[in-house]
């Protein structure tokens, strides 16, 4: 059975979001589209509809991370799920099998959903494949293979200010190489028809397969901005420098970091994005980071709506229209 | 006033669940068919039914055990709810009188139940006789003393299966002497009519109370376990080892450890039970684990239920019929 | 701008609480009677009011404080909100513009209340005036600084107590020099003119401005309670003693800890206070801990009821009348 299939159910609607790989345009189309109706609860008085009322989603979170697991716990219990938090000390679940039975426990104890955080390229494929069907899984992170609700508010931030892909410039800056959420963008990307990919980084963090991701590969910032209508940055793993694959922070910011005047080179209109937190003064600076083409807080307030879109969509009781307490 | 009486108001309702000692075969009895009708909470669109709404319940975890309050904490959201989870640095509470401040503070803010779980035996007794009159206690766990949801989590799995206690022959294997569950599970098995009652267990393990438990002890598994219709496997806490009452893992196997052929003495429809998580290859194999008899995972589901049943009992507002949102 | 006017909105009314500097005796006095309406929440079947619904409050603890976490977390779900509790390493936000970056990622989640605890004065402060304008700050305890709703809570004990504050004689008697608690007490007694105000403490731990403040200093106990109506005791941070600012805690009780025998020259009617924990023996014996005169728990239930006052008075959609649910 292929990836793709893993995701969808018979009828072919989404059941797991483990990775863009293999999804196609339509259903990728259908979470932006169904992305725009939850932007909406954020504004309303009462932030909440009720589309999983008494489901349970579990946080199970094998790498501590405070920041994604806000941003799901409050996606859910903006559809007024129930959350349990749940971290799991990784050594006591070193034996695949005792993962297994932490799985069936809480399976038995009928919870819905499992948001799955692991350091393992592939854990939550592993788990999706071992669940009990009645169960839905998202992946939000695992290892250096994927974090696809980041890829997609990304491609939603995109759309909202830019429209069609298919006449758009986008370039991702940094640790292609390492980025699980690198991949997840260049897929979506790639599957949303984008006029033209680029990657701009350092010789040692471009991935063999880039040009099997159709993407046009810089080793200049100035060059590889120049007329992009998007410019991506990429969070720099300060503990991959220690492997000597980047300079220091200082050179990296010399040579690959944003500012005003490497930005002079894009469209007028470009905007600039980053998964967050930023290093600033490694990155980007902060005159960038904080000014009129930054785009990264929008990120952060779509990441919210994105997850409740792709919660809803796998374990949701009904959609959105028709849902009285909305006021939709 | 005896431990009973303490469970119970004047009514003769239960108030706290701190053991099964002293409980009427009725009132347990009403527990489990309370749990038959919240079962079907679970399997809900909108698995909440609004009986304990506006109520708070603490979670008082002296000892960590993130499985063990992940039940309750789901059993009181089904509830409606609110849960408060602290964990309480022992140290901090080193003195009795220190401890009956923190229970002073959580009543006045109105807390209306604490789940309490605690490394010494007579903790949750020692709390509910200090309580206020409107506070409700759950032990869940103290010491090696008792672990009553447990115990009826796993009367309510053997009657589900079984019926008529009257007619049936348990066999609780393991480490009796220092299981608090052991110890739920041989009183409530006793309270409930159990036609025959076995311990089987190395002869460092038995209880010097085991025969006024009313159980018949066998020092041989195979022996233990022939023409049972349930057989119940206790965790090895592995700390034990370290004092010399155990052999080595590999030897508590080759003795205690549970196969398919060491089963087939048993009755062929015989359920196997294991108050989870399971050391496999130590009290069972794989294979039995997963396997047609094993009823392992039941139990977990069931213990939800049960939690909802005690926490109502003590707690709701009323009970689970006449609850239109409940679909019961 | 002064600081009172960074706590209020353009109408005047609240907007965060970080400090009873610069608040007016009208607003305090509003306070106080909003928290007499949430009194009654405690005691009804279901403890909740839709005054929050869909709003989600952040606890933002940069130093651990379960009990004062937990008070927040109790007020801001019987307000029906939702609670999102951060604890954050302060050591990952050394940098200010580190600690704007998660507030700018909280706010861009649409986070409506952040409860703010910090070792540093003015922490609070410096949020409020980079918080967007949609967002609302309670200041949970900052270094010496402030407690906001500790003071408040202690002024609604009083009034409850004694009524009017013209009338009254309060000593607050401890560390005032490093208390928060304390200057938070002394400026609402100020502000709502008490008749008397009195501080006892041994020499080393008057601050400067006790007298700006409106106190009459006493070195003695005796004589400092002599005729009181209130007497306060503030809780002693055992670290301080190290400093050698404070005798032994033996010689500290000797002195300043309050026992029956020392109570004898308040007036016949006199409450004590204590914001806890108490030290026993320590600030004062049990029996006047658990005495008849002794309104800590009362200050702990109180506590509740001043938290939801401010939080709605911040954030609640309308106010506590017209509320069908509540059954005020």
């Amino acid at each position: 059975m292929s990836r793709a299939n893993v995701q969808l159910d018979a009828q072919g609607n989404l059941k797991h979001f483990l990775t863009i790989d293999g999804l196609s345009r339509e259903l990728l189309t259908e979470i932006l589209d169904q992305t725009e109706g939850f932007l909406g609860v954020a504004e309303q008085a009462v932030k909440k509809v009720p589309l999983c009322r008494g489901k349970i989603v579990a946080n199970l979170f094998f790498e501590t991370s405070t920041r994604t697991r806000t941003t799901f716990e409050l996606a859910a219990k903006r559809l007024s799920a129930d959350v349990l938090n749940l971290n799991i000390d990784t050594s006591a679940t070193a034996k695949g099998e005792t993962l297994l039975d932490t799985l069936r426990n809480l399976e038995a104890m009928h919870v819905d959903m499992f948001v799955v955080r692991h350091a393992a390229s592939g854990a939550a494929h592993f788990i999706a494949e071992h669940a009990n069907p009645h169960v839905s899984l998202i992946n939000a992170g695992d290892g250096r293979h994927s974090h696809p609700t980041q890829g997609m508010l990304d491609m939603f931030t995109i759309r909202q200010h830019k429209g069609n892909f298919a006449d758009l410039c986008v370039a991702v800056v940094g640790d292609i190489l390492h980025s699980r959420v690198a991949r997840s963008q260049l897929l979506a990307l790639k599957t949303l028809g984008t006029g033209e990919i680029r990657i701009i980084a350092p010789r040692t963090l471009i991935p063999a397969q880039a040009q099997a991701l159709g993407a046009r590969v810089f080793y200049d910032l100035r060059e590889g901005v120049r007329d992009a209508d998007v410019i991506i940055m990429l969070r720099l793993q300060r503990e991959r420098m220690q492997g000597g694959m980047l300079p220091s922070e200082h050179e990296y910011f010399q040579l690959f970091g944003l500012t005003e005047d490497r930005l002079s080179t894009a469209k007028p209109n470009a905007i600039v994005m980053h998964p967050g937190p930023i290093n600033r003064g490694v990155e980007m600076d902060s005159q960038v980071a904080d000014g009129p083409r930054s785009v990264i807080l929008e990120q952060v307030s779509n990441g919210i709506a994105v997850r409740m879109a792709v919660m809803s969509m796998c374990i949701g009781t009904q959609n959105l229209q028709g849902q009285g307490e909305t006021g939709v």
